[in-house]
């Protein structure tokens, strides 16, 4: 058993930021993390030639200015999202190339359609305040619905239909029938928008940090030093009146307060002694996380640009659901990221590797041509069976769970705070949304200590 | 560590049976209880007058014939629950006194709505095909909405739309908004329809164990004997092409398989080694129990029967949301079961319980008068706090699971067998379906030992 200021369980952004930030104002913390890497929902891995591949969450975008204070802090530059030449979207096996957020040149009616309903999100997510999404006016209404069946409403045209579903539940890597309408509206209008959601340039992936993500939560650790250990998952949590002790397999820490910063299906596997209050417990429950599967694959250079294609593709019911370019910023060799996200996630993640390999390269051919099907190399990271992620990218709340236990998303129970990025107000759902997280938590347990004064 | 042919993880009906059929074919059989008392979501409290009092389930009905068979098997009788006299209706601060299943006092046109309702949610249950409710005609569909969302479709009076949420979101002990409407009917069809669910005679509160729930699984325990070890917490499974080791706060057991019989939310709070498929691992993610607090007010005598009433009332929107006649087939002392359910017991569970005792008491004297205002004791159970039941009495999925996930409720995952009523699909969400599901999973494990020979 040893002592310090604060326990943080979880190293992933949310956690490694709250440590570091009370680390840096001289307070003592111990990081317990499950795995034996950090990252959590990112893992940056660096190859014997020097590339390197994000494995997970990797892009940032405007209005990310935590993480971009946190790059700026540690030297990190970032590079542009390659956006050069045409997208594409396969729909019923017919490729449409267009530039831009719409793929307009699959139907006027489609387009029409799409464009309206990215008019109706955006006015909808206006009408969210972002601090208290179940205090919105239409609140219990949205939170009624799922997502599936407002676009059942909203959207009429097949091809437009699908896309939408793709792209929003894939946001959500679930089912649009798993999502609540209202939790949609507030992690679009927590991004700023659908606009930045679904936007690749000016947008959620308008941007990649140099040396991925890994070359972030690297050097913060390294600040962090021996305050982080690995290997450690906790399984209980005690707290009475003077602290708080983590039971990890390996080791016990005493500390004034700790912060959990991990999913929360993750927290619902720790057991709280004493338990915890009925809403958070039952949040618990209530908060699933979804599937992808993220495969990079590796060919000796980038052809598809020279193809006039930018390596961005959505083919709704493919393995391959979302294709976008993943090179470096030195873009040698030409790294193709593949995306499989939601229900089809899970159908291919039954499949073999070398079936599933099969599978995608099939389909990237069919989009980029033969030189597709002959990769160099070809990495993939299936974040379902994640045991210490729960699933990935993103957990989302069904139907009814906002209104009735978002209040307790936040809120400290006892000595125990939470972090994570499904708890962030702002950018929730992305690394930046993490980084803030862990800034609000650190500083909610400074704050105690101040009142105690 | 010690060796057994087989081990049961919980407690419950679900557990007892299963390990009792397995002892009665010869087979040795641990059960690991977590808690330091059997029954799980049943729990028969006896006392020093011998009065007994259900603490949890407590009905049986029609078509329950697996517990019956039980019931024969053990020598347990059952007595009728007393329904003679009137019901009430509280809408609005006005009552409405009745008989039978619907509140036609109330309003003609209330009344209507109500009967047009159940006869169109009979209609839908017959298009359920039970062991597979994902492959009904119209799954896709009602699995996309919450069972709030058809209730605002299909009910347009305002008190018929308030005792249908009170009754069907009470069966499900949440909030109508967090039920699929899939799943909703699948329940109610599991049971033989809405008639069954809601009706008290001849329904689902049609008779009662004599001497409790406690007088059936009390002598299965004692045929049981020294196979069950209490206070016993399971939190790590490991399964290997040998057999499976079940790891307890306490002990150690080693078996060729195991039966899992605790509710999901819970089976997610174990560890398995390896890790479960993922379609099985995110169904622990996605089947949240319900909040319910049961209390059981006891007086010298049953006085509302001398009244002219069955001391049955639904009041939507009261903490005492729901009464019933609780009496044991002596008839005295008096006891009054007060349940409420869902989003109200959440809300009155955040009171201490002096002021919960008086608000409950305030709406019974309402209801039946100044007697009952001054009982002889007051026994409550919070379901919502039980460590090992993660909330009760029932466990729902949210919209887009069944039909994604609901194969993976009976199926077993390698050495492990699931069991608990809600992988049963007759009498889901009864103690019957409990024990359904245990001798279904005990004839699993033997079905195994056949095709080993």
């Amino acid at each position: 058993m040893t002592d310090f200021d604060y326990c943080v369980i979880g190293g992933g952004f949310a956690g490694l930021t709250a440590a570091l930030r009370l680390k840096q104002a001289g307070r003592s913390v111990a990081v317990l993390e499950a795995r034996d890497r950090l990252g959590g929902r990112t893992f940056t891995e660096v190859r014997a030639d020097g590339c390197w591949i994000d494995r997970g969450g990797a892009w940032i975008g405007p209005g990310q200015d935590r993480i971009q204070a946190l790059m700026n802090e540690f030297g990190v530059r970032s590079y542009r999202q390659y956006t050069d030449g045409e997208a594409m979207m396969v729909v019923d096996g017919k490729q449409y190339r267009y530039t831009g957020t719409i793929p307009w040149t699959m139907s006027p009616w489609a387009s029409m359609n799409l464009g309206a309903t990215f008019v109706e999100l955006g006015h909808m997510c206006k009408a969210i305040p972002l601090e208290a999404p179940w205090e919105a006016p239409k609140a219990g209404k949205w939170d009624r619905i799922s997502l599936a069946q407002w676009l059942d409403r909203a959207v009429w045209s097949k091809p437009a239909y699908e896309l939408l579903e793709t792209a929003i539940a894939g946001s959500y890597t679930s089912a649009a029938s798993e999502v609540s309408m209202l939790f949609a509206l507030y992690q679009m209008a927590s991004g700023g928008g659908p606009n930045f959601v679904f936007g690749v340039k000016d947008g959620a992936q308008d941007a990649r940090p140099v040396g991925g993500m890994g070359a972030l939560y690297g050097p913060m650790a390294a600040e962090l030093g021996d305050s982080i250990h690995l290997s450690q998952p906790v399984h209980r949590i005690e707290q009475d009146a003077a602290g708080v002790t983590a039971h990890a397999d390996g080791s016990t820490v005493r500390a004034h307060r700790a912060i959990v910063a991990v999913p929360l299906a993750i927290a619902g596997q720790i057991r709280y002694d004493p338990m915890l209050p009925v809403d958070r417990s039952f949040l618990h429950q209530r908060v699933p996380s979804g599937s992808i599967i993220k495969i990079s694959v590796l060919y000796d250079e980038p052809f598809w640009r020279r193809d006039g294609l930018s390596g961005q593709s959505a083919a709704p019911g493919s393995p391959a659901t979302v294709t976008i370019d993943g090179c470096t910023d030195a873009g040698r060799p030409g790294v193709l990221c593949v995306i499989s996200e939601g229900p089809i996630a899970r159908q291919i993640g039954r499949l073999d590797a070398a079936e599933r390999r099969t599978a995608i390269l099939r389909e990237l051919v069919t989009r980029f041509g033969e030189k597709a099907g002959a990769p160099v190399d070809y990495v993939e990271q299936d974040w379902s069976t994640e045991r210490y992620s729960g699933g990935g990218m993103l957990s989302h709340t069904p139907t009814g769970v906002l209104t009735q236990y978002g209040h307790a998303l936040r809120e400290p129970c006892g000595r125990i705070h939470w972090a994570g990025t499904e708890s962030s107000a702002v950018m929730c759902g992305w690394v930046d949304g993490a980084i803030r997280s862990g800034e609000r938590a650190a500083s909610e347990v400074l704050q105690h200590e101040l009142a105690a004064v």
